[in-house]
């Protein structure tokens, strides 16, 4: 048993620490933290934030990409990124927007009739059942072009893309309602409701809006109702973030703003830039809106087709009792429900308050219709005073605010302090501040704006990371920093650089509550979920011509194509459907066709389809772009586009130089091997690998690879009986792959069982 | 002092390494270890790869980014992914295919005058001198659309694409000569030289070619020159990756190979598929080519001209003793030089063995004229055994070789055997191995594959990672593992996620020799190096129109855009140029209009045109898409696009409402908020800031805040005197943003002199 301490106190370790293992290097951590100059604080953050070979972490974050127009994916406490998702911008690694069916759904996005092909991607949201992350889809926005993305959690691929039907822009979009029943956005920079109208600045306050969009969500379908979706139409304040109420403030939602200065700037004519006048008052207002009511107006039928969707207009929404004002102070960013659905903070970036309104409060002026004044588009305003709770004063800057699983314990990020602020909302006091580098927007705590938050770790969103990284040239990565929020002081735990894309918030779900797919039921469109009229079985490949239209109905397979060639003429439009026949996890094909600029990731089961024109005679290699097996590169065929009306002189392809000879050494490799293949077989059977589900699969993987020997081996014999010499050769060197494939997947199996302490079975 | 000890031998802790700060949490690293099960050889890997807050990494790598066609930059050993850069994919963040200047580098990317949106990257190249890696420039190919990308380190921006002019696909490229003076591109899949030409599979071996392409790069532009580069034509032969010469061998290169068999795949046909025919024989060849000799024969006209460019035909080759071959183990994936020049090593894939080539050797049996063979073009082949070394057994799969800092080791991959084996290549001993998961493709040591490697570490390139990480649904992240190889024996240190595309080869350079720049020189177009002529100073924007084309000179800076209005009449072509102001790190401004599919990433200095149709009526606000500072939110503008001949009827915009008591207010807050600044100020000024670049650097840029401060001061100073108080307010307003962006910039440097021990100095 080893002696492992630190600090003033020696302690035992226990033997189960597995102590033994590191005898040989006895001395090291000490030397280790000597030579890279680490310090006892050092050591226990990387301890905290380490995630061992085949480990997990415990939280997946789910990061908004900014401009990257993806989103991130994130391990905690590792910060390890364990995917980008495409979302607005087409990704080629992952086929989007190279293969026909995710055209499809970034085609949902196009804007007046044309492609987009980036977005700025702001807030992720979880779906929620009843106020708890339930892990089955996230939505995201696109503030540039004002859209919003649905991404499946069972397979992280985005399903459809809607694009809102009356705004300019939006920044406050996604928040969900407390059972995704809809999805939330809010407009950000007023302009006219009606599509390409054109109204000047000098009638910004009659005739351009705001206004925040309700999304329904068919949870079952998985997919948002554009036509069942309505939205409120609200003054020029340039409405910002959202959130739903929970529990009691179920059935409301809550949206800040900043300039309701309604300002104007133009610094080019020398008037005051916007950045003056939006921020020279010393409140904006907070939105309090009843959307459960809105929603049954709108089923009422009192609600005015603004391009073709339901809008409930301001007159129409004072009139009905479901929209009201409250002050809040200047330029906030985050109206965030507290886990209890009591209270909504706010905090005013270019105020040091944060202010704890009450959802009763505010209620209750409602009831009593006490207002201080109405504003000038008649919504009845509440006064800050008669909704709120207190306000408590954190720092410079107050941002935005997330919650701990302990109860009244907020987290308040503090952009100009490049801090975070640890409070408590129900009595006021500021319990602790950490520093951050530096300039924190959003944070995040886990499961942190749901009803159940989980405590452990936050993550503070720093907008600039000067010094942090080694240099990459004039465009930083950000840096977001995992703090440990588990004990009373704050601790900061790792620097993460972000290499692509500003995030502006994220959500991190228990990895738990995650279960997405490995592979797909064969033949199945991801983007719909549906079958794919393209999709073929093995054996039933084939290609058909219709006039100049010529359609591949094909299938991959470790290590080839079906068909190794494609033969086109001049002008025809292509379509090759291919299906991935594999069952294996991870064993994902990818194909492109050379210069044709198309590409698909094709993971088992999924079946996608390319299409191009055939534009241009010659050879065209095309080849799987996954290295999927030994034979990786010898994945690939030809599409041969000939000249209209050519034909073929020479008729049959060069023969190679095989002797009987070559196939009796051939027949001797196919023996040996399976030698190999038989000691790593009765290694696996020899131990438990049936209690390791990822050894079973392998298992049957190999099976299935050493099955497909069968076909090869009558086909090599019946050469060998003609004396086809080639034949019997290829043949029986395609034995000899099925049997790599096979051996490669059994010594797997094998190095997977002896570092996770498989034990000698009875046979 | 404490205690701190692992394993048997308790030991004392220096002083200092800084114990106290953890004094809290005395017994905690313990209480870690056994909450998260890790082993002490765990606490070991986390402390030699976690790197604190502030610190750097010693290596950065250059990973290919697979299909994603960018470059993934990554931190070693922390292996934090500091920055993908867009390479043959339009990338937003990076505004990389969004704004013109990025456009064009994507243009000369272009095939048969179609835009290529993707691109499959493979190898990476750091330039050289002496063989040694320079840190300024990295090269990296496109495997399905043949073309080469160089990437300038002094911005991490990619300055040029380049297509190549008679291949279909390659995959080895990029590899440099030893004092860069050539970029070093192979053909993979053999198809016809000539551009849009067809021949069918039938005339494989007469029509069908691959080759070698030489591309001059000029390094003192920091281009490719198309015009003084040339190929040289092979045999249809799947030509591999290659390896430039090193100190004696400099002058030659290497070239691999698979399916020399030439045979053509049909299995949709019933002939046995690629994978059976292009492994079928023992050996395939490796070209060796003086390619120095062959810049020489271009220069006197020996080229043939094909499709415009200098290829040098077999025949010319073979006649002038320039090219050889020599049989290898069948489908080897590698040609790896050793550092001392030497020798080259190769090992097939479908053996076990790596060979050693001695470069000597073939030189001497080149000069002797002793071949065992010609290939069926008349290549001289040189036997095997007269151009080796030695074989040495290494296990399953051996696919790519990089080198030790120490004399004669070399660490091979071993594809099937999922190992990494450690051996030295000059007696043929095999000293260690270690397993990876899963199935690893190429691996890489620090500097490997230069004159100098760096020894320290290597980074295993798994193609699976199966069950490695939290599931991300069925396409799988890849797995790169660091190795610690300091050691006799190697051992594990961290598994890696690769969150977008699939790597296959990684550089990795001492971070020490990179020295980016944090900004331009103010105008600059970053994609041409020179200086943009859309570039205006800071009170000379203007718009100019001529006819339906409205240009826009503009600028930007913390927290506006001037203009804040543009006003242009639908079918107007708008050009905005946009020039960043600012000189402070990391300041960086974002810029995109609503809806016109359009983004610009502008860092310090740089000038960026963006370049739309204003082809519809309509109010599109624009703005600022990177958190800049606290005013980001207002850093926007409106894009007016009216109809034709729309006459104004209001001519002024809306007043707010703004009193004497509100100025007077804001003076309070402006002299309030200028205290803390002096607060802050005195601190900064009472310790040795100047010792400390970075704080030097924030002084500056708050200076530079503080000094705008006079204009508007003026500006609300007389307009107070004229009792217009909208504009007094207005522009005291805007004097409290410039003292809010000194006191961030206070506040962040107050905290940089806290952190790093800065000391009080006398006044």
């Amino acid at each position: 048993m080893g002696k492992f301490t630190i600090g003033k106190v020696p302690l035992l370790l226990a033997a189960g620490l597995g102590l033994a293992a590191a005898a040989a290097s006895a001395d090291t951590l000490q030397d280790v933290a000597k030579t890279r100059g680490l310090s006892a604080q050092d050591l226990l953050a990387a301890a905290k934030t380490y995630v061992p070979t085949g480990k997990r972490d415990d939280f997946v974050a789910f990061s908004s990409g900014g401009q990257s127009g993806q989103v991130i994916v994130y391990g905690i406490p590792s910060m390890r990124i364990l995917k980008y998702i495409g979302v607005f911008t087409p990704e080629p690694w992952q086929g989007y927007g190279f293969d026909e069916e995710s055209k499809k759904v970034l085609a949902g996005g196009k804007i007046d009739g044309k492609d987009i092909t980036w977005g700025d991607t702001h807030h992720p949201a979880m779906s929620e059942t009843n106020g708890k992350y339930d892990g089955q889809f996230l939505f995201i926005n696109d503030k540039a072009n004002p859209r919003i993305a649905v991404i499946d959690l069972r397979d992280f691929e985005t399903k459809q893309i809607v694009v809102n039907p009356i705004f300019k822009s939006e920044h406050g979009g996604a928040f969900v309602t407390e059972n995704t029943d809809y999805i939330i956005e809010a407009a950000q920079y007023a302009a006219p409701l009606e599509n390409k109208k054109f109204y000047p600045l000098e009638e910004f306050n009659d005739k351009y809006r705001g206004g925040v969009t309700y999304w329904k969500f068919d949870r079952k379908e998985g997919r948002i109702k554009p036509n069942e979706s309505f939205s409120i139409e609200l003054p020029p304040y340039a409405q910002d973030l959202s959130d739903a109420g929970k529990g009691p403030s179920d059935g409301w939602s809550f949206t800040n703003s900043f300039c309701a200065e309604r300002y104007v700037g133009g610094i080019e004519k020398g008037r005051p830039p916007y950045e003056a006048g939006c921020s020279a008052k010393d409140t904006d207002y907070l939105h309090v809106i009843n959307w459960r009511k809105a929603a049954e107006l709108v089923k009422q039928g009192k609600a005015k087709k603004i391009n073709g969707h339901n809008v409930i207009m301001m007159e129409t929404a004072i009139k009905e009792g479901i929209l009201f004002l409250v002050p809040e102070n200047k330029s906030p960013h985050g109206a965030d429900v507290t886990p209890d659905g009591k209270n909504i903070i706010v905090s005013g970036k270019l105020d040091t308050h944060a202010t704890v309104f009450s959802f009763d409060k505010i209620m209750a002026a409602i009831k009593a219709g006490k207002f201080e004044s109405k504003d000038p588009y008649g919504i009845p305003v509440i006064a800050m005073a008669d909704a709120m709770d207190r306000q408590v004063q954190l720092g410079l800057g107050p941002l935005h605010t997330q919650f701990d699983s302990k109860p009244c314990i907020a987290y308040t990020s503090l952009y100009v302090d490049s801090q975070v602020a640890k409070w408590n909302y129900c009595n006021g006091q500021v319990l602790d501040k950490i520093s951050v580098q530096y300039n924190i927007g959003h944070l995040m705590t886990m499961e942190g704006d749901s009803t159940d938050p989980k405590g452990h770790y936050l993550v503070a969103l720093n907008k600039l990371a000067i010094d942090r990284f080694n240099p990459v040239g004039p465009l930083h990565p950000q840096n977001h920093q995992l703090i440990d929020i588990s004990g009373d002081k704050m601790q900061l735990l790792y620097d993460m650089p972000i290499p692509l894309g500003e995030p502006h918030y994220v959500v991190a779900i228990s990895a738990d509550k995650l279960k997405p797919g490995v592979r797909y039921k064969v033949g199945t469109d991801s983007r719909t979920d549906k079958p794919h009229p393209g999709a073929v079985r093995a054996g039933e490949e084939k290609t058909v011509r219709k006039g100049n239209k010529l359609e591949v109905f094909g299938t991959l397979i470790r290590s080839h194509i079906t068909p190794e060639t494609i033969e086109a003429e001049v002008g025809d439009e292509i379509t090759i459907n291919l299906t991935n026949l594999e069952r294996a996890e991870d064993e994902t094909h990818g194909f492109t066709v050379s210069t044709f600029n198309t590409h698909a990731s094709v993971e088992p089961g999924k079946t996608i389809s390319v299409k191009f024109k055939a534009d241009k005679e010659g050879v065209y290699p095309y080849y799987c772009t996954e290295f999927c097996s030994a034979l990786h590169l010898e994945m690939m065929g030809y599409l041969l586009v000939k000249p209209k009306g050519w034909k073929a002189v020479k008729t049959s392809l060069a023969k190679g130089s095989y002797s009987e000879a070559d196939y009796k050494a051939e027949l001797k490799k196919v023996a040996d091997t399976q030698a190999v293949i038989d000691s790593v077989v009765g290694y696996i059977t020899s131990v438990n690998f049936k209690d390791f589900p990822d050894v079973v699969a392998m298992v049957e993987d190999a099976t299935d690879q050493l099955g497909k020997m069968k076909d090869a081996k009558a086909k090599h014999e019946a050469a060998a009986a003609k004396k086809d010499w080639e034949q019997a050769n290829l043949w029986a060197e395609q034995v000899f792959q099925y049997q790599v494939k096979a051996a490669d997947l059994g010594l797997r199996a094998k190095t997977y069982l002896e570092q996770h302490g498989a034990h000698k079975v009875a046979k």
